[in-house]
C-alpha cells in the first residue's frame, strides 16, 4: 500500500509521501514516492506515486525524457492542467507498452498520482490522476486529495486542514495523519517525505524527510497523544 | 455498511452500533443492531450484529426461541465463553438453512457478531464473532473490538481507549469515533445506540439513543473540533 496526501490552503501547498513499498510482508522496500521537477522563479511541480512501483517509475523516466527533448514537456507548459494531461499521456503511453504483457500474468495497470504545485503567474493548483489519465482538482470545498490508505488519516484532516488554516498547523495535522496510518496499517512506513510550497513563491524553500525514530516527529506523536486526552477529558460528560 | 465497538476497560464496558442498513444508497433504513439480554443481580449480555439484516435478526430470534424451550441457552449458561459457542451454534444453524437458498443467487452467508457482558462472578468478557463461527476475545494489549467500518474511526479509540481510560472518557472518544465514521461514509448513520457497563453492577443502569441533532452529541462534535484545533496549534512548530 502507500499513504500519499497534497493539501491546498489560501497559503500553500502540502505535499507528504510514506516510502513503503511491498509485494506482501516478507518483502518490503523503501522508495521515495515524491518527486519534485523546480526551476525557481518559474515553476514548482510536485508529484506523489501511488501503485506499482514499476509503472510509477516508467511513468516519471518518460517525464524526465520527455522534458529534455520534445517541444511541450514538464518545463515549457504554462498551466498545471497542461501538466496533469502530460502526466496522463505519460501513464497511458506506458500502460499501452506494459499493460498486454502484464494482462497476460493477470496483473492490472496500476499507478495515480497527486499533482500540485504552480506555474509563473496561474494559481497554485491541486490534482488527483487517476490509473486511466483522468483527473480531478482539489477546490475550497475539498481542499486536501489522498491515495492508498486513506482512511484511517482522513477524520484528522477534516478536522484541521481547511483552506484558511496555517501552513504550520496544517501541516502538523498532515504529519499526525500519517502517523495514524502508520499505526494501524503495516503497509504504510517511514521514512516521510514533506514538501511545503508557499504561494507564489515559485521555489521549493521547506522540504524534509522524516526517518524512524525523528525526534520532531515522536515529539509530535508523544504530544498530540496527551493533548487529545486531555480534550476527551475536558469534552462535557453525558448525562444518563 | 455498519459500524460498530465494544470496548473493554479495567471499569466496565462500552458497546455502540449505528444502525444504518442499506442495499444501496437509494435504498437505505433504519434498525437498531443492539440486543441487550439482562436479568439483574445474574447477567448482561450484549450483542452488537453487522452483515445481512436477515441473517442477524434470524439468529438473534433463534437464540431467544432456545432461550424459551432448550435446557442450555443464553439465561442458564454459567460463562460468556459459552454464550458465545451459543451464538456460533445458532448462526452456523442460520447459515445451514439459509446458505443453500443464497448461493442460488450469488450472494454469501454474513453475519458477525460483537459478544459483550458478564454473567455472576466470572469477568466481563468481551468476543468478536466471525461469520464462520469462530470468535477472539479483547484482551489487554488489544481491548476493543469493532466492525463494518472500522478504519476511520480507528485512530481516535487508539489515541484515548486504554484499558485505564475510565467509562466517561472512553465513552466520549467512542462517540466521536462515530461522527468520524460518519462524515465518510454515507453507509453508517445515526441514530446511535450505546450503552456502558458498569464492571459486577450485573445490571443495565446506562442506556441510551442519540439521534440526528442531539444536542449533547452536537455540543460534543464541535467542542472536539475547536479542542483539536488548539492542539494542533499549541503542537511544536517543524524548523526546516
Amino acid at each position: 500500500m502507500t499513504y500519499c496526501v497534497g493539501v491546498k490552503l489560501d497559503t500553500g501547498l502540502i505535499f507528504a509521501s510514506d516510502s513503503r513499498t511491498h509485494a506482501g510482508v516478507d518483502n518490503y522496500a523503501t522508495f521515495c514516492k515524491m518527486t519534485v521537477f523546480e526551476r525557481p522563479a518559474d515553476r514548482v511541480l510536485v508529484l506523489l506515486s501511488s501503485g506499482d512501483l514499476a509503472a510509477t517509475q516508467a511513468v516519471i523516466g518518460v517525464l524526465r525524457r520527455r522534458g529534455e527533448a520534445e517541444p511541450i514537456n514538464i518545463w515549457t507548459a504554462t498551466s498545471m492542467f497542461d501538466v496533469a494531461n502530460l502526466v496522463a499521456d505519460a501513464m497511458r503511453d506506458i500502460e499501452r507498452r506494459d499493460g498486454p504483457y502484464l494482462d497476460n500474468s493477470g496483473i492490472r495497470f496500476n499507478a495515480s498520482f497527486l499533482l500540485g504545485g504552480q506555474i509563473g503567474t496561474e494559481e497554485m493548483r491541486l490534482f488527483r490522476i487517476y490509473a486511466e489519465g483522468n483527473f480531478i482538482e482539489a477546490g475550497r470545498d475539498t481542499n486536501f486529495l489522498q491515495t492508498g490508505e486513506a482512511k484511517y488519516g482522513k477524520p484528522i484532516l477534516d478536522l484541521a486542514v481547511t483552506p484558511s488554516a496555517t501552513l504550520d498547523d496544517a501541516t502538523k495535522c498532515v504529519l499526525v495523519s500519517f502517523d495514524s496510518t502508520m499505526l494501524s496499517n503495516l503497509s504504510v512506513g517511514m521514512p516521510i517525505d514533506l514538501l511545503c510550497y508557499a504561494r507564489d513563491s515559485l521555489e521549493v524553500t521547506m522540504q524534509r524527510r522524516f526517518d524512524t525514530g525523528d525526534a520532531y516527529f515522536e515529539e509530535l506523536k508523544q504530544r498530540w497523544i496527551a493533548g487529545t486526552r486531555q480534550v476527551f477529558h475536558e469534552l462535557p460528560g453525558l448525562e444518563w
